[in-house]
């Protein structure tokens, strides 16, 4: 399987471009004329260039508006070709993309199309070119797969084919299975692209908002399995036109774009089975179980220390050769590490998964060029496999009984609690990425976006879960905002399942735990809502806990003040109530606002 | 005319969104539920804070989900009502927003919505409070405002009436003359909000990207005038759900909200003539006639001024009291201000705009809250007037007849030139305020947006331009970004016209101009796409010119180095050519941020 990626993805110049797709391990690369036109370099020194980073130059594109016009404006067609094949000579490329018209075209005619692709196809044999003719989604006339196809059926030229798109194809709603009726040796090229579920003009969401496979909610496995199934044997290439993509460091972007691929064609292949061919597979491995554990880290920890002894944890020992310490509350495990170096505040550093077969896990992981984490251990001690989430987050793939002997002179714990969810927030730069990482890398599944409104903007919130429940990621994108920092009031957190919120807060606070206080405001707010007893919404005020109930059950909640960039959530869910109380979540980042303005 | 304001339209806590809508002048505020809900105030408190404040509490907004469902529903609706009802009670509101059912309806009969509104308007009553009902453009059934007048006139009951919002009507494409009809007694408020012209499902586009009137694309004056037409008397309101205001500065996003309002209060005052009634007018001011002159400031300006020489600008004179030359080109005049305590780099300072009338354009901006400068002047000295854009180039009301004589020393300049467009890049949280600054303070028409590709990400554009196209503000919104500033290479500049742009830059370039180069791929794709004469490409290609063509004319022109964060372009109108070579951008973008690199 050959993999190329169109220039469009990313970020600064073509050659920088180059470099990227090249270090990520991209064979081609689709040039997008505009990046060639800005670029200083001459056609040759390019194609060196390519030459010498291992690339080849697979594509030119786009040409636009070629055909359905009148004779006069097709003189004026092929002169703009002719300058054109001339341009591709000189690079080496031997494909162009004709995208359907958009701009000029007059005559809605298949017959006018094909022999003006014809002739077009004629012209570019004489300079060993051939031609892709792709229908664009918002095309004048021409904007679905099945009518370009029409259309280079009747053209019936050797030179002309059809390129693919899963964007132009799937945002339509357009049916790819008929792309199996098309000849193998026809399909000049596939072009690959997710895309957020949004209801908005095609046009805007092709140019601002697609995605790399996985990332969005095409179906691409299955649109990718329909054109191998057709014979289609060229190169599976990117093209994604992004806003954050578009201003990220482009070494970056281009190795989340490889990983979308190894992860696209690992899927497509089981779906595939025996049919799929040489399509390369990843190592399987099942959702993680659980949260194995987290890691706060910091120069001092003792602050989070409090919390989670007054929350109920029980120390359970001491690293035997690291600054750290270990704190269970039945199946939770936090690990404090004080650490020097590490930046001042305390923050989440580290999550262990509890994956079945952690060498397949780490191998596919690996495969997906998660960067390794290199963890110093000791003689006796377990090497653990580590790898940095796009955050940089390290994501643990580990059992605890596996390293908890590890730790002496703690005690174990013998309430029922477990880790529910952790919380992690994302630059806004790399959110996208990070669904990627997660889906691809720990095959977690993700959910749909939500918004939450806070006092410094609006959060993006996507939830990334296991198909069992028993690993729950949100990810948090924050707004870019202007605030201070101090204003914005947002921080990591480690939500704890518990089954008598009640009783646990109860005695939280006789340990001297402070909850996040919840205003009376809300209370009215849910006596108005909710048909609940006097004596629970009495208990709930008292003890400032939140509430929800969906058709499925309920769900308490409450809220930890916040010591440096963390914070703890202890939960109770009723029946199969599945959420985390969006609704409530308002209050609390208001609260944390305050307190942090406050402070 | 009193003026109000949602509290959903700012950032913060409530309180904070209280004293940000009195401190603009606000009259009264609208209390969005879910910012008090988050709020610690008990509702006493707020009603006392509003009461010092000034502030008015016209409404209590939304009551969701009310009409249109079950017997049984509609019991806890009634519940749910009468425990707002208590609330509203204490802060002392009257009026309540009741929308359109989104998410419970399941009866689709006016009847049936119109008899439950009347039993709701009942309760209401017993607590001396008004009901507001307003179709939501997503409503479940009632999305028009002709059918949820319709239910208001079969509810028949005194304490309900309709609420009018102008994003509903308007984004739906309804026609708002129908408003007219409405008896005035029946119209309990009024809610407006414009938005861009966006194609994408409307509540995405009603719950992020709603604009102040004046910064989007509906007819609000027009709107304004039915409403106003039909005898309503009640407040102005703005509601607007947009994702940049929730996250930027409360006061300053209040202040440009209520200078929507003025603005909107004058275009309609001006449409309805001798019906207006009681709105208040701004004095009239004609669009500026053309640039006055453009003032760079740094602590060494003498960067910029060996740019200006090689242009062709003659040396205008220095000030008499201040570290200040002149430079003029025909029209074109640049004031060079050493200014020790400036930022380092040489920036535009100042826009001076040739007003007639500078004293009621001033009173005008007054009015319409732009923040006046204030600068030194000495005996006999021209006291401008000026005030502080929303990015902070100051802006001059001026006449260079004026202010010239105070410059000695320096010769006229002969030349046909003058200042074609000023380029002024914007910071993303304030863009749609200059749209509305531009548009209200100095009456220029806002122009379609564009967007641009850069190597560091997409560059939007508009244009405010006055009618008669004296003056040409392209307003450039950059991206975010995570790149370096060093890469992004993005600089504000002035273009000037003159009449023989291929002689004007050949003398340049013999007084030591090295424009900004032009990749010899750009004259390959010139080649191309148009018919060009051999020399004509050869000149273009050798003095660094780039070339763009439309239906209207020709359009030649060349960037000079940056210095600082200036730069200066020289172009050519061929015939009626109105645009700005947006084409040619990317290929100037790229060849920058090269530069920069580079330097």
């Amino acid at each position: 399987m050959r993999t190329s990626i169109a220039t469009v993805c990313l970020s600064g110049g073509l050659v920088q471009k180059m470099y990227a797709a090249a270090e990520a391990g991209f064979d081609a690369i689709e040039i997008f004329e505009a990046d060639l036109i800005s670029a200083p370099q001459s056609p040759e020194e390019i194609r060196a260039l390519a030459d010498r980073l291992g690339l080849t130059l697979d594509l030119y594109q786009p040409f636009r508006d070629a055909e359905g016009v009148d004779e006069e404006a097709f003189a004026t067609v092929l002169h703009r070709a002719e300058a054109k094949f001339r341009l591709m000579q000189r690079l080496g490329i031997d494909l162009m993309l004709v995208c359907s018209n958009v701009g000029t075209a007059t005559v809605d005619d298949d017959g006018v199309s094909a022999g003006q692709l014809r002739r077009l196809g004629e012209l570019a044999a004489t300079y060993d070119i051939k031609l892709a003719y792709e229908a664009l989604a918002w095309g004048k006339f021409v904007d679905d797969y099945r009518r370009s196809w029409r259309i280079v059926e009747l053209a019936d030229h050797p030179n002309v084919g059809i390129c693919l798109d899963s964007f132009h194809i799937l945002s339509r709603g357009h049916d790819p299975k008929q792309i199996e009726e098309i000849p193998a040796e026809k399909i000049f090229f596939l072009q690959l692209a997710d895309a957020p579920a949004l209801s908005m003009d095609v046009l805007s969401w092709s140019r601002h908002h697609r995605l790399f496979p996985g990332e969005g909610s095409f179906d691409l496995p299955a649109f990718l399995a329909h054109v191998l199934r057709a014979g289609y044997a060229g190169p599976l290439s990117l093209e994604v036109f992004n806003d954050t993509f578009r201003q990220t460091d482009p070494v970056r972007t281009a190795r989340q774009a490889q990983r979308s691929l190894r992860w696209l064609a690992d899927r497509t292949s089981e779906l595939l089975g025996d049919e799929a061919g040489p399509l390369p597979r990843l190592p399987e491995v099942a959702a993680p179980e659980g949260f194995d554990f987290v890691e706060i880290k910091a120069p001092d920890t003792s602050g989070v220390e409090v919390l989670l002894e007054q929350l109920g944890f029980d120390f359970g020992g001491r690293h035997r050769s690291k600054q750290v310490r270990l704190w269970t509350w039945g199946e939770a495990r936090i690990v404090c590490n004080d650490q020097p170096s590490s930046s001042p505040e305390p923050r989440i550093a580290a999550v262990g998964f509890d994956v079945a077969g952690s060498d397949p896990a780490a191998e596919r992981a690996a495969l997906l060029m998660a960067p390794p984490v290199h963890r110093r251990t000791y003689a006796g001690e377990q090497a653990l496999r580590a790898f940095a989430s796009p955050d940089g987050t390290e994501v643990f793939l580990s059992h605890a009984e596996d390293w908890i002997t590890e730790f002496n002179g703690g005690s174990e714990s013998p309430a029922a609690a477990r880790i529910d969810h952790v919380n992690l927030v994302q630059p806004w730069h790399s959110f996208d990425e990070a669904v990627l990482f997660y889906a691809s890398v720990l095959s977690l599944d993700p959910q749909p976006t939500q918004d939450v409104a806070g006092p410094a903007g609006l959060v993006r919130s996507q939830v990334m879960s296991s198909p069992a429940g028993g690993v729950r990621l949100p990810l948090n994108l924050l707004p870019t905002g202007q605030l201070p920092p101090d204003r914005q009031g947002h921080a990591q957190h480690v939500a704890i399942a518990c089954h008598d919120i009640i009783g646990v807060v109860a005695a939280a606070r006789k340990r001297g735990l402070r909850p996040l206080e919840v205003p009376g405001n809300y209370y009215a707010d849910l006596a108005a809502r909710f048909d609940l007893p006097e004596d629970l919404l009495g208990t709930l005020r008292e003890l400032d806990l939140l509430y929800d109930r969906d058709g499925e059950g309920e769900y308490l909640h409450c809220y930890t003040e916040t010591v440096g960039k963390v914070f703890f959530e202890v939960v109770e869910r009723r029946e199969r109530y599945d959420g985390y109380g969006a609704g409530n979540a308002p209050v609390r980042l208001a609260q944390q606002s305050r307190r942090v303005g406050a402070s």
